[in-house]
């Protein structure tokens, strides 16, 4: 055919297919976001219209991926846990990466003008996301993968909290309210916080402190599904494909709790497997 | 920091950085955009329309990233080429690849509900896009890349203007039409469109046959900032922020015309820089 | 320095980490060796003295790397097994394996000059070995690669050893032998070997049939260092440091045995730790 | 096959070719040599039987594999390069690699016991070498980086040309030596060496200064074979089957020059086709 002659070309394309039998975390993160909550006019510290239509693009998303078993996020960023044996693009990186950021992207500009209808997105900012794929080879480093996310939120949470009442009420300017705050501890800002504004950090909502999880749930998960198995929680191909159906129908629950301690991982055993 | 305890977990993060010194081809793609033209009714075999926001978007993806000197689409897909010593984003793979495929889809969604107001998007079936990157090292490398790009249009538009004329006009079902063109030439669809349909496959618009070019444009370009150099086309490094300078501000030209041949290249010597 | 000026070319080197918390298995093989079997006269279908320097090779390296807990050869391959928490070379897939390769060549050619004094190498036909590395994320792929090569080798020695009873004691020639193996079940092999040569498979030296063995041998391993462990067999710090000091200076047991069944790695559980 | 149920774990491996069309770099590097120099008593600064056995190793090497052009080495190190459409193991990295690493530390041993016949090797502590691959896409990059390597040649001769002639004949101790040297400049360093050890410096041998060269050599190339030629060099299939020819029996040219100037390369234009 005419084309063989130039085909050759795709010689030069290379592929890289992410470790089988290990957990993939896709993480987006919004580009620019800072100029994009300025440009948009962000509620500060956080601003729920906003959070929300993060919160509805990750659900979308998940709607659509029946491999992904968990997403948490907060401010711009999302993370996607998909079950270790998962073959979605047969793990080829590349699509993996660019579907979730296109699609998440995709959603988000959908949901804004749904939500934010006073806002008409400029087509010189509008909101675009890049996407990593990690691989987590077992049970600990996923959970402490999302352990690092949730406590980089509260870090970020009661800085902005604090840095915005400091600005908002506080009559400092951005630069002091940033001095002001250098060098100080948890503990510091909890008491600026309530010395200066009456502010129980504890009494902030969660879907602030924690940041939002979306699970899918199990209603009568079986556990003796699981008894058969060994330590690596290895399925037999027809349990598999049973838990694959139950998959694609199963409710998604959002969360705004702890997903550091035991229980929200020994509660939900099929999150792991 | 509480934070470093779970930190490690960003030791599993792998990243690949494209070859120095080698031009970039990034290439986006349409996801399911067979299901996505029946859903919103594509005309066929070439809507204008649909046509009209990709290239727009493409060209608003050219004018926000300045190292793109070159783009060239037709149907769902695009290809920009990225001037061999560009530094975006340090090269890394994942952040290209993802911010290319999340800026498509925006621009894509953006247009579409600027120029398709009768044909509101359905949340189950946004545009998507995924996004590969491949290097290339050299001019003739690089040139045959886009020659196999237009050849796979033309092969393409080819097939679906007689295939669509034999269902459309001629009556025939998808499959009968199928049916009637495997194993036929170029020359046999060519006198089918003739004697059949009456229609001159030359006599199509070009946008069909060839595709959309955009290309940054020099009125004036100074040969003789070319004469120092050597075989490489290697710019001293004044030459090189000159020649940025100048990217940031000058004309993207769309064309329609005939790529394979040398014209097109030794006309734009600054394309291959 | 006026090195800086050419210095830049450093940046087009690539570098690739193998994937944190995984078991890193990396595989010699002998290049060409079925040529050299042939230039350096081996007894078929095993030659003993052969197999005893692919082992004193093996063993060697087996003691100047701490972190190697398993080594599993047969013919003219090996394979050894890294523990998952290695940071050899900060786990840089480069450095691995060409060390290896080297090592194992190196150790080859030193054990070949020993044992074969009467057959001095050629220059032009030195032994060499290519390597691979590949990383298993969980106990249950790490013993299926280990059965993997294990299997392999029994269908191997099988093989060879009908081959060359046919060719040495049958008199047929090695296309003849060929033809009559083919297609041939492993019940066949045995019946051949036992009805025309009088060999019962089974009383084959275990060396042969089951390839060799050496493992990190601990004669009072205290399972109760493990029992505040989780299920990923996760060490506290002191608790790591205290076992690779033992790796340093514990026995290596060279064994000729099954892999396969839970007994080989049930009885040493710090080889999957 | 009995063997099916495991072979799932091929699936682990990663396989990375290098891009085609470019230069392929693959340096050799001495594990550790500075305690093997120790081990086996090393002349200083130079060991002239040493580096004869590095040179046999790379001559031999460049002999077994035509794609080689050009080997350059010095001290313990050694770099290769192949040609650009060099296809040897498919460009597969891990391929390339051990074998170039394998190989060589398979000849210097070889070689070892024929030149070092007073020095014989002890098993603890066998001469290894680790290998990398680096692409580089066009001539100048090439070219530079043989110049850095042979400018790090003179860099680091000069040194310790003067650190040894400082402790051997001037009776300092190392320490007293690395001290007078901190902060010296190469002008410095030659003065030192000329008025305390009557040295002129560029009286010392080419094979010390400038390091070693194997180059293929065409005593009569013909240059219209390359007039129709575009500018990359591209040849066609029947130049480049007879270059191929060629290479497999033409000469090696052992040199001790400078390869940083146009000459070298002008006057072998072959080396960079």
């Amino acid at each position: 055919m005419a084309n063989s002659r130039y085909e050759y070309v795709r010689t030069f394309e290379r592929e890289s297919k992410l470790l089988p039998s290990t957990y993939i975390v896709i993480r987006i993160d919004g580009r620019s976001f800072h100029k994009f909550s300025n440009e948009y006019q962000f509620e500060k510290p956080n601003d729920l219209k906003a959070l929300k239509v993060m919160n509805l693009s990750a659900l979308k998303l998940m709607q659509l991926i029946p491999d992904i078993l968990l997403a948490y996020g907060d401010s711009d960023e999302y993370s996607f846990l998909l079950r270790k044996d998962c073959e979605l693009f047969e793990r080829r990186e590349f699509k993996l990466i660019t579907t979730f950021s296109s699609l998440f992207s995709a959603n988000y500009q959908y949901y804004w003008n749904v939500i934010m209808v006073d806002k008409p997105l400029n087509v010189d900012r509008l909101p675009t996301f890049d996407a990593r794929a990690v691989c987590y080879p077992n049970e600990k480093t996923v959970r402490d993968y999302f352990s690092w996310r949730q406590v980089d939120c509260h870090i970020n949470n009661l800085y902005n909290t604090t840095f915005w009442n400091l600005v908002l009420k506080g009559n400092l300017s951005n630069q002091q309210a940033e001095n002001k705050l250098i060098g100080t501890l948890s503990s510091d800002k909890n008491e600026i916080l309530f010395k200066q504004f009456g502010i129980n950090y504890n009494d902030e909502p969660d879907i602030f402190k924690k940041g939002t999880i979306y699970v899918k749930h199990f209603e009568n998960y079986n556990n003796n599904d699981d008894d058969n198995n060994n330590n690596n929680h290895d399925l037999s191909k027809r349990q598999m494909d049973r838990f694959m159906k139950k998959l694609k129908k199963c409710e998604i629950v959002e969360l705004h709790c702890d997903l550091i301690k035991d229980e929200f991982w020994d509660n939900r055993p099929w999150l792991l497997m």
